[in-house]
């Protein structure tokens, strides 16, 4: 048998069926009228945001990367949590204004913006984190048109990587940001030529668990802005610290120590230069903030074993759990945290693999894992499917379509 | 620099951009009214199936199998071109019909097929290539209930699998299909069911550039065939031998050599054994036949330099060509053919990355590529993406949304 990655906290049996936010995933799907089934938890969703409040410093703001999940219900939820949302498209600026969300807590970084979406951001007062001397001509010409005074902070390549992040965004050649030794002149051009500057954005990676590495990325990056700032030649209005929380996917990964990071935060913050002393600080997460709070539900329609191995068929796949097949960004397949929905709890009995019902060995969403015996009818549930599931995964492949999402 | 995989044959340049069909890409665009755009051509799509059928026996029955691309129009060309078409699910059997294609022409293999599903497909007279005993009981009951004779066949999980290919199918435990040894079983309960037996489907893989294995897999395929149809006590009406042929896609790849493919299997049609004497034989075919028939356009919206190296950042990305970005099955990443369409024939002037407008790193559609220069406003090419783009790739991701397409 190979390991299952650990089912995270805030879920539990009632009746020996998996319970989101005190309701059964088979009343959810009934109420769904269709597996397969993305379930968001409001409670989770909550819980997360108000532990972070916790650790981290009063200071820092926390901020919502509409990628990780941009399912209107759960942004409207997240709308009364975290202080400011970022997006990376002109398609997600009109999913943040379609629930209301006020534009000018809106920052918008991405390295290919069309001029149609300098245009809509800059008209909507969104500050957009410019990834290029080229992007931040562009916007210049758009806002002088529009007569607008534009919000603009500068994406900052930065000098160090996140280590141990899943996903690096910084160090050495990128696509993202402006090298850092070019930052504080464009600055300056972008302050004399009469922009609403709104400091950095410096982002070294995403999905790390240690927490000794997130304390050392920031603050390298604390120092980086202090440095940039100076070069600059002006206060620095706002500073955003890039995210990289993690959240535990595999076997023996463990969760993010955030009050070992908040505590150390705190102390930098105790002790900035001058030119960061009023400086707003936020931090931008997607991933940790939703990832745990969703679980991806399908039906097993087949059961069936070739060469004495078992295949629990369901009618899901990985044209809604990209991440979770093994196919998005990874090189070893591991296993997500996955179980019998309809025999949670229940002793290990059988050594089995669950498929999707798409006609590729590349549709795998479990492989080998220890469960209960299930059969066709019982329910499967794929954890840590909040962030990067529904959005991010080929809905249409062999003309599936997509899942049903909820909220609860 | 990196190598780039090889441009198919059929692309030329007028006044030094890309043609496709005649047309340059830039009128292509015009006409679409924007990029991302794919365009597929009628003329590439025609000469591939022609050149097949000239090297294949006539007996060979050449299916298409539309999960490789959707596209309602290069459907309805298709139709003009082949016999048969495949389908994997539901969703693609609407697909078929609403193009007019006759479903006694179709038939339909996947895992995980709903009870809805196969109603639907009872209904319209599609054949079921059956992948379980309990697919099959479903299948029989309800057909039963329906009062029709199902058109039913098995999908034989074979022993041994296509050396070489990109995604195995068979050799040892899979969940497609039923393993040989259980297969005759089978066969006589659905014969003595009074289904309408259709007889194998055996697919061994996919994606194979060797003429050898190929070769070596369709003599195994027909031997196992003709067993399972001696063990089952029936005539054979009809054999899928599976698809198996690749395309060139990275440096180095050479074209299946089709011409010995088609003079072996002729030979082996010139000596079957009693039981295969009168069966109809037939491939199915999904990225050998449209795969090289289709560009992806997209506009370089940023230059930028970081660190000495170059980006040509498109308003493309992996939400369209997640194969592309090296996301989708692959180990390791290899670079697909590419170009700067609007430069297309030009001498290489530097070394420069494609990469896409999604803020991530997986998203790169050619790494460290030699090409002439190109400036913003230039349009990129990349090939091999008329199979498995479009439709397999997670259009909705940030908030992007799906490409154009074009038949031309």
């Amino acid at each position: 048998m190979k390991p299952l990655g650990p089912i995270p906290a805030g879920y539990e049996a009632i009746d020996g069926v998996l319970a989101v936010a005190g309701r059964k995933v088979t009343d959810l799907v009934a109420e769904a009228g269709r597996t397969p089934l993305f379930v968001y938890s409001r409670d989770l969703l909550s819980a997360r945001v108000a532990a972070l409040r916790v650790a981290m410093p009063e200071r820092l703001a926390i901020h919502y990367a509409v990628k990780a999940n941009p399912y209107q219900p759960l942004l409207k939820h997240m709308l009364g949590q975290v202080d400011g949302f970022d997006i990376a498209s002109g398609g997600e600026l009109e999913i943040v204004r379609a629930v209301g969300i006020d534009p000018a807590r809106v920052s918008f970084a991405g390295p290919g913006k069309r001029d149609a979406e300098l245009e809509a951001a800059i008209a909507a007062g969104v500050t957009l984190n410019l990834e290029s001397e080229g992007e931040a001509s562009r916007a210049l010409a758009i806002a002088e048109r529009l007569g607008i005074a534009p919000r603009l902070a500068i994406r900052v390549n930065p000098d160090f990587d996140l280590k141990g992040s899943g996903m690096k965004m910084g160090g050495g050649a990128k696509p993202f940001g402006i090298d850092a030794e070019r930052v504080p002149a464009l600055a300056r051009k972008l302050i004399s030529a009469g922009a609403d500057w709104r400091g950095f954005h410096i982002f070294a990676g995403s999905q790390a668990l240690s927490a000794d590495a997130i304390i050392e990325t920031q603050g390298q990056t604390l120092a980086l802005a202090a440095r940039l700032a100076e070069e600059s030649g002006a206060a620095l209005p706002k500073c955003n610290l890039g995210g990289g929380f993690g959240i535990p996917y595999f076997p023996g990964d463990e969760p993010v120590d955030i009050v070992a990071v908040g505590a150390a935060l705190a102390e930098r913050f105790a002790d900035l230069p001058e030119v960061l002393q009023d400086t707003a600080f936020c931090i931008e997460l997607g991933r940790y903030l939703v990832g745990e709070a969703g679980v991806y539900l399908a039906t097993v329609v087949d059961r069936k074993e070739s060469h004495g191995e078992t295949y629990l068929v369901t009618d899901g796949g990985l044209h809604h759990q990209l991440a979770a097949s093994g196919n998005f960004g990874t090189v070893v397949r591991r296993n997500y945290p996955s179980a019998i929905a309809t025999r949670f709890g229940e002793a290990v009995e059988e050594e089995a693999s669950i498929v999707g019902c798409l006609c590729t060995p590349l549709d795998r969403l479990a492989d080998k894992g220890g469960f209960p015996r299930a059969d066709v009818g019982d329910i499967v549930a794929i954890f840590c499917a909040g962030a990067y599931g529904a959005s991010a995964s080929p809905a249409m492949f062999l003309g599936q379509g997509p899942a049903a999402e909820m909220l609860v």
